[in-house]
Formats: C-alpha cells, structure tokens, sequence
C-alpha cells in the first residue's frame, strides 16, 4: 500500500499506470575505506557493489565479482534484488545507468552514461571533487536528456553514501542531528567521528560548491544538476530515503544562494517504510527543511510473507533501501501488484541469483 | 466475459492490449430539481456528485462535499468505484476531466478541461442551453484533442442525464417508448410527466440544435461534436448506456440534416450487463434506430461474488451503469482480469473510502 509521506496523494495518483524510466546512479564515495563506518565498509569489493547492483536489475545477474555474494550472504540481499523482482513482472519501460566513477557493469544493451569522473575521496581527507564540474554535467544531461517515458525515476548504488549525505547537509548548515538513516541497524560512533572530521575542514570562507567538493559525493551533486534542469520537461521521482533528502537540501541551499525560483511541483521523493518508518532517522523532518513543498511517499511493503530469514532482516533494519527499492515497490503497486505477488517474486529473484553461484 | 450487444467481436478484440486515455465528462441537468425525478434527486447536493466520482477516480477520495457519501450509503455506491477499482488493479494510462458546468473536483496533477460552461437547466422550464455554442466547442475539442494513447474511453458523470438523453431522442422524433434505462429500479410517472412537459416546448420549427438547447443537457451536446471531430483521427469507446445511445441517436439527426457522410468504423459503445439485460430498457433497439452500423459491448460482470450489501444492488436493478462503468470493467477484461480479482478490487475500493470517512 502506497503511503504519504508529505502532501497529498495527487501526485502519486497521476503516476498510476504511467510508463517510467528507471536510471541508476553508480558512484561510491573513498569514506567507504573507514573499516566499520558503513554496511559496505567490510566488503572485499565495495567500489564493485554498484555495477554489481546495475548487473542485478538489467540482466538479473552477477558478474563484476561473484566473490561479493560472499559478503552478501553475510549481510542483507542488495535492495538491488526489490528492483530487480518489481521489474520482472511489472517492467519498467527503460533502465538506465550513469556512471559517476565506478567499473563499468558488465552489461551489454542498456544505456550507459560516462563522464570519467574518478570516484569520490574520503570525506575525512576530503572528497576532493570538481564539484562545480560535477554539477554542471548534470545540469547538461537533465537539459539534453532524451526523455522516453511518462515520468524517470532517479535511483542511486553508492557505498557509504549516507555519511556523504549526512556531511553535506551539516556542511550546509542544517540542523540534521539524528536525521539521517544509514543500512547499519544504528548508526556508528565510528561514523559520527568521520562526519565531525570532514566538517572540521570546511572554512568559513567556502561556498555550496567548495564545501561539497570536500564532504559531497558525485551523486548528490550530479542529480542536483539534473534534477533542476529536468524537472522543467517531465515528472522526477527520487527513488531513494534520507540522501535523496540530502540532495534536495543541496539544491535549497543552490535555489537560495542562486536566488533563483524553482518549481517543485514535478518533483516527488519515494521511499520504503523501512526509511519512512525508522526510528533512528527521521526523513520526514529532512524533507520539511525545505523552502519547497514537496510531495513524498512510501511503499508498506516488508518481508513479513517472505520465506528467506536474509530478507526479513530488512524488517528488522538492516539494509532499509537503496537501488531505487521503494520506488520501485510504489511502480509495482501503482501497476495493481499486491504484497504476496511482489513477494514471491523477490524471493525467487534472490534465490535465482545464489542457487547459481552457490549454496544459499 | 465481453459480449456483444451490436456488431461482431473484432473491434473489441482489436483493443485487446491497448492502452486508453479515459476521459470523464462532468455536467448535471436542473431536472434532477424535480423530486422523485432521478436517482440523484433527493441527494442533498447532487450537483456535487461529478465532481466526487471526478475523485473517486483520480484519487480515490472524495473531497468535495463528504456528506453526499450518507447518501450513498442510502442508496448503491456510485459506479466510479467500479472505475476506480479497475485502474487500481489495471490503470488507464490517462485519466482526464471535462468540466461541462460543475464545481471542479479538488484534485491536482490531473489534466482538467474547462470551458465556462452554465448548468443544464430543468428541461420543464427549457433547457436553456447554447446548444450550437456547445457543440461548436466539443467539435473543436475533438479537433485539437492531443491524442496520447491507442484509444480514448468518453465517460459521463450527469446527474439526471437519463431523463434529457430520452426527452432528446424523442424531440429528435425517434420512437424509444420504454427503451431508456434510469438508475432507479424503475421509471416514474414523475419522469414520463416532465418528459412530456419538455417536449411540449418542442415547436415545429425548431431545428435539431434549438430542440438540442430546450430539451437535452450539455454532456450529450458537447460529446456529440468531439465524436464527430476526434473519431477521423482515433478509436472512441462511449462508456456508458443508454445515455450514449441517446448522443449516437443525435448525431445520428446532425448527419442526416447536414448531408455530409460520417464514418462510424472508429466508434463502439461499451455498456453494463446491467443496462444489456435491463427488463425496463432496450439499449439494442436504440442502437439499431441508427442509420449507421455500430459495434457495442458490455461486460457480464455482476456483483454475484460481492460482499457488499450495497453493490449487489446493482444486480437487482440499482445504479446500473455511470462514470464508464461498464467500458471500464471490459477495459479490465481486455488487459486479462478475471471476475473475482476484479469484484475484491471494488469491495475493497468501496470499503477504504467508507471506513475513512464513516462505519459502513
């Protein structure tokens, strides 16, 4: 069942039976490298999860490295596994991927945007980004965009990129404290202390694009740049929990500065409920930062008619979203799929993938 | 199952798959002024109730005036949640909104056309309409129309439309004795007066368009020139019973006036099992009054497998068709639904907004 997160249920109501492109962004942030700071931090391949995530939902695969099932089996199955089971029986009319720094996915077929960007440093050595760069390559693809369905769906893979988030937003000026959510059941000292490093090299003197140079990862400031020039032509969903929120408090911060208006109007942030409904986060609060209006939703959704203890972990809050899950768990419902459907169809998406490679 | 009312089963079968823009025409008639009249007439604001089925459909909700919902508890829930319900399991691409002299229904993100229209007035005291101003703009709609999908559902929402659609048909000077259905169980002495008294204006000289603006309402004359102009360039579905039929019999009038040819190949008429099998109407022989072939459908759905007091009502003869019915439980049947995945969609429809607003 879809939910409100913010607003009213209009826009939501329009998408219904609409066709959308999904598009995901593949980036990871170096903030990763800090052992215990993330979900992916003990990865033997973290920099490999995203194109692992984008093999996932095009072509219901693994193949960058299979050694990585190792260390999902260990955790919770990538979210990536939602997508991939939504659009199996309700497909989207086009995937799409963006590579923001990462291997490319070993998949041929599907669109794949490249920029050379190198991948985002450490926050607590500085992200080190050409942020303005960054920005203004996503402001170029929203504006040249070529749009092939009713409405697109901005999804993101990028490790470690809550803390970037989080760091963002604070940088930024936000009042964010015990705001953001991260795939941890909690979230980590360990995290905390990066976040108070990076923050501790902002100066004073820094604009937008210097601070999120330093603390940002290319995500966030890529889809700022195309979320503003897109959204003039056609319907935007984030598919995504509180670094989606981050991202639009970026682009407040730009509208602010710049002075510019901006029109929110087709522009809808969904997520699952294990983010709308976390207790150690609180996007909602996020959201309503905003100088903008903004409509936001959730599927929900959980694992509670699932067969596999690896899924169920999400009810307990592990993993929580990501891969455009919530998003897409809205498409399959706006498209008349119920709970056990979607299911049962997760279920044997996941076991498909690991009976292959090995042992479940 | 899809049966058939006129015609052979290819045109149906030829939509089989197809994606459809359903658009809902809102307008009331003053007749629905005199008590007893219609359906609607004792609702404390029917005037209100195209715009609460406009909400039903779209959104799922009703906004506009909440307490009509008490008079639908008295009665049969309206058909827009038999609409609703089937674009909640198999949406239309598109849901639009034609306003034809209604308050617009509160709803955002979904297209809503307006033309400035007045209600229809009482066809006791003369219609009063602008029928030649009023076809003129459904003409130029049906012109200048943006087709976004393979056909287009014109659906209506006419509070007493049964009783001007039947005194139209007679004014026309087409013999339809006991062929109109209502949604009351039975017609009344009270209708057939008021009829009579209408048609009693009717003077031998009036032209089709001045017996139009005494007798008919704005819905019947305005989708007559959007069929006119919009069927050389799609495939039309009227959805709707006996009232279509009364627009298909004044076109019928318009072509035979006017001399020109007029190509029904890309028009069909999808109705209810209600309205097909009514003891009390005959929507077959209204059809077959047409100088030209038409191909009409409807759905053998009934309410047998419901658990709603209220919508088997439907099956002994209440409501009957209304807001594309009858065109939307086939659209359903088209894209693969079955009878009991359908029913649980509308008992559940049905329920969600009752139980929001009152105990069923």
């Amino acid at each position: 069942v879809i939910k409100i997160l913010t607003g009213n249920s209009d826009f939501i109501e329009s998408l219904r039976g609409k066709r959308a492109s999904f598009l995901l962004a593949m980036s990871y942030s170096r903030t990763c490298d800090i052992e215990g700071i993330s979900y992916f931090s003990s990865f033997s391949n973290y920099h490999l999860k995203p194109p692992l995530d984008a093999e996932i939902i095009t072509v219901g695969d693994i193949r960058s490295d299979i050694s990585l099932l190792n260390d999902m089996t260990k955790y919770t199955p990538t979210p990536a596994f939602i997508t991939r089971a939504i659009h199996q029986i309700m497909p989207f009319h086009n995937i799409e991927l963006i590579n923001l720094g990462v291997k490319s996915p070993e998949v041929e077929y599907f669109e794949l945007y490249g920029f050379n960007f190198l991948p985002s440093g450490n926050i607590t050595d500085g992200a080190n980004i050409d942020a303005m760069d960054v920005f203004k390559k996503g402001l170029e693809f929203g504006k040249t965009y070529d749009i092939k369905d009713d409405y697109i769906v901005l999804a993101e893979s990028v490790p470690s990129g809550t803390t970037s988030a989080e760091a963002l937003a604070r940088a930024l000026g936000y009042d964010v404290k015990g705001c953001f959510a991260t795939a941890l059941k909690e979230k980590t000292q360990i995290r905390e202390d990066a976040i108070k490093k990076a923050l501790s090299k902002i100066e004073a003197s820094d604009d937008i694009f210097a601070k999120a140079s330093k603390v940002a990862d290319n995500m966030l400031i890529f889809y700022a740049g195309v979320v503003l020039s897109l959204s003039y032509r056609t319907k935007i969903v984030l598919g995504g929990g509180t670094q989606m929120a981050a991202l639009l408090l970026l682009i407040n911060s730009i509208i602010d500065v710049m002075g510019g208006s901006f029109d929110s109007h087709n522009i809808t942030l969904i997520t699952t409920k294990w983010i709308a409904e976390d207790k150690n986060s609180d996007i909602k609060k996020l959201l309503n930062m905003l100088d903008f209006n903004i409509n936001s939703y959730y599927s929900d959704f959980d694992f509670a008619l699932s067969q596999l203890d690896g899924l169920k972990k999400y009810d307990s809050g592990e993993a929580k979203e990501g891969v455009g899950a919530g998003a897409s768990l809205v498409y399959g419902e706006l498209h008349g799929l119920d709970k056990l459907t979607i299911t049962q169809s997760i279920d044997k998406t996941v076991l498909k993938i690991f009976q292959k490679y090995k042992e479940v």
